[in-house]
């Protein structure tokens, strides 16, 4: 089977690299580290350089931000690349660990303008952050967008506490939500997993 | 905030390159297809590249193959590089496009040495593969191995039917886990998140 070098590069667009380097080292209310993950998303269709979503990594107690990430999947080719699964993977390259929650590590936290979807939460399992943050959750993110989130576990909410994972919701929730309104007007393409018949 | 110019590189090992090239372009059995896939499996484990999970991407009906991934966690420090997520994002790459499963596509198929855990069965729905092939399911891999397959919907065979994508399941179940147990027997490092207390 002669075959090209199969390689994939998750990076963050232009624009995230500056707008990263204006933020300050550390955000510490969580209301200031949510702005700025709304404020990404917004960019990020504005843009033109992905879907509606944003999710940054931070060090939980002191605030000290590791990474933004945005969602990537139509500019990369990658129906992986949610927002999450980009901060959380780049987080990891930049901490030099698979492990968010390895011994000696700080308290990571995952901020996020919605729910994480079904692979998403998987994701966020496997990362080792021990606190999720979401602007809320469930059904009115799919009925503004036509995103799905597909099948969560119905006790997602339980199984996170069980898995010693904080959960946070409904912060800047409205602001959130204004957020996917816009995005739904400039009547974008939704992709939910095979376009074809 | 200085940072450095984040970045995830996602590839193969050099053995998995090399075997690559030494597959026809075609399998067209699907028993050989999970032999290929169970003996990457079992070179991931045996060269020190990750985890015992490999899975290959092919075309349906003719067995074109695409690529077969395997887990790169441990090595590339990336939570999220499970054997699926591996295959199917090189495959995006390899093939140009998000959705496997986009108009005029071939159909496109994902064997897996198990069945995928919480947040690859979320990868598969959103990948545009429409025919899921795992050598078995649920407990037996886990009790053998140690590895969490993380909460998966209850009904998830149900959603994978509701989504269109066929769903074949116990083939080479015995080989598999003879596979398992082979790793097991060697005491490895088995990752579930959060190694810390």
């Amino acid at each position: 089977m002669p075959i090209p070098l199969p390689r994939f590069t998750l990076d963050l667009p232009d624009w995230a690299l500056s707008a990263l380097q204006q933020l300050p080292e550390s955000i510490p209310r969580l209301e200031d580290r949510m702005a700025a993950v709304l404020r990404f998303a917004r960019l990020n269709t504005e843009q033109g350089t992905g879907g509606p979503f944003a999710a940054g990594v931070f060090e939980r107690d002191s605030g000290k931000l590791i990474i933004i990430g945005v969602n990537r999947v139509i500019p990369l080719n990658c129906s992986s690349a949610h927002a999450e699964i980009t901060a959380l993977t780049l987080a990891q390259q930049i901490l030099g660990t698979y492990d968010l929650g390895g011994p000696d590590m700080p308290t990571h936290q995952l901020v996020v303008n919605w729910s994480p979807c079904a692979m998403c939460f998987g994701a966020v399992l496997w990362s080792g952050i021990r606190s999720l943050v979401i602007a809320g959750a469930d059904v009115e993110m799919m009925a503004i967008t036509g995103f799905d989130e597909g099948p969560m576990p119905a006790n997602w909410r339980q199984e996170l506490a069980d898995r010693g994972i904080e959960l946070i919701e409904g912060l800047m929730r409205e602001e959130a939500l204004a957020g996917f309104r816009d995005f739904a007007a400039t009547n974008p393409v939704i992709y939910n997993g095979r376009q074809g018949g």
